[in-house]
């Protein structure tokens, strides 16, 4: 029998997942939180229920590998911030540095090397950004 | 009969078309063109004779659907300066701001959360700007 | 006070959604489903639920506007299957055909010749598909 | 002083720039044609006076230049009738095989190996369409 | 010391990881090394020792994982022939049925769910091809 | 018979075809070069013995044609800083100024106004950095 949730109780699995990804150092997020939240607080809230809450939180594949997965596709999508986001969310649920950067770096063969590379810059920002808050 | 315009008849069309879309308040508009007249003058005579004064003057469709077009589109093809401008030219024309926020938010389900999100960052500093301007 | 609906309450607000999409004639529409139903139950769901019961069943926008902003948009995406279903949702819903044209044409401008008459091509299948049909 | 020419004094010159780039044996192309003509007659119009008449007629770089830039970016959007085309066009005015194939191969590097290999995809079945041909 | 092994032991490296992923039932592998090797020997060889031995071979990540962000990436990118060459990867090393369908339709969030959706038809047929063929 | 050079030996032809590129004044470069080395030092060896001394050293087409054809792809691709390193790599090997206009320019018609206005940025920032060096 399907589930047949409420918004409210999709929005709270999504804050565990949420909790489940960590904090992130980044003021990028909370930035785009308040972005968000001034002129769209629909799209928070389905980020919450939608993406949290519902297809991230499915069974199936660990938050883990979810995680390696969108570094990977957030790299050939050209979206930055979202890719820290992940970044730190990857190395928050146990992914290590070693592996982000071969994620990254795979890439150069399916993205081609221009993305790939500035993939690669991202996740050197999110290295240091967590290395002066003495973050893994 | 297919009409039979000369390029300057065209580019006065263009022009037309410019004032309908109104002032822009932001610098980046101006900066564009300066770019263009610079080292490619006749990207700008493009732009004025067959983007605006050919394509975007058609009958069919008005310029306000045409704007609300264009803010959709470039969301998606995640080019930030382009859409600020046709932002500006959506809202001048008479799109409200919440449409422009149904608009660029409802490609979270066509174009992904984090390419629909970016374009609200550009949505969200184009209105700041507005709001400084004291322009809707 | 944010609404707070069930899981089944957002589909049967989809499934209102989809009738007043309208029928499509064309095959590939039930051959999705078909396929999503066997492998992706869920993805069928989410489309109910989220995409058609939630942001496509949003006020701020009316349907007409937000398919004539489907069309625009996968166009642009290069996705010719899902094209097809949301110019059928258009005409449809009141969208006409020289609109349709107009909408899809004007993306020479933004996404490039080659992919604006790839998406004239289906288009035209549309057109030729439903004169079989005889629907508008 | 800049040149004020009508819209068919232009569309003449993108006659001339068409058999420039001689005939291509592919049915695509008429396919292609066929379908703008039918739906979308502007569309044509302008690829004759706009694309062919005004940017692929301006001096700066030659022909064989400008089609050889046509095969790798056509590589890359994935446009496959249209990179069809641009290779027989290629072909026609001097570019040779072995220089298609380079292109399009170059771009394992930029745009990665899947797209890549799908344009040799499109290289293969002009070559063999030129075969039967008898054109080089 | 870095390694600094000649092209045919890269090849030979590149040719061990093939078999680690497996035969794979599908005509288009095939089909696409025929193009290939016919018009682009040099791409042929370069995917075997580049692609295949090179970073496909790099330790840091194990085979199943690096298929699983292939999967992602080339539903992403819109490539179907190497989609499904690289679904038969994954599911010829471990990764299962299940897995593979949380993998795409995971892109509904980050690219769509055009894209995504278009990913699960190749999903789709890659099943019906192994199910005829007995396979996992 | 094919040749069967070490990973050094190819390294070498990098460093060659790096020389014929010249020095580029931008600082990105060199930055891009210094995040390379600091977290994924393998993607610098790939580049200078798969990049430059594979792909880019093939005989077929000379080094002009090659980055007459980066510059137009990767104003595609919308990587504005490996369209930089590019655009100084092709002026450096002959191509003129008009001519990278030229390149930049005519992806109006094949990826659209936005993206070629946005590679023409591009352009301007290279010429001004050279004009401050006293380069051509």
């Amino acid at each position: 029998m399907a589930e047949n949730l409420t918004q409210d109780e999709r929005y709270q699995r999504g804050m565990k997942k949420v909790a489940e990804l960590g904090a992130t150092p980044e003021s990028s997020a909370s930035g785009m939180m308040n972005v968000l939240n001034s002129i769209a607080p629909h799209v928070t809230r389905y980020s919450m229920e939608f993406v949290l809450g519902d297809v991230l939180s499915r069974p199936g594949l660990d938050t883990k590998t979810r995680e390696m997965l969108n570094v990977a596709v957030l790299t050939v999508l050209q979206t930055p911030i979202e890719l820290a986001l992940h970044i730190n969310g990857a190395l928050n649920c146990g992914v290590t540095r070693d592996e982000v950067v071969e994620i990254v770096s795979q890439q150069i063969v399916y993205a081609g090397f221009p993305i790939a590379i500035n993939g690669l810059h991202v996740v050197k920002e999110v290295f240091d950004d967590r290395d002066k808050k003495g973050l893994s």
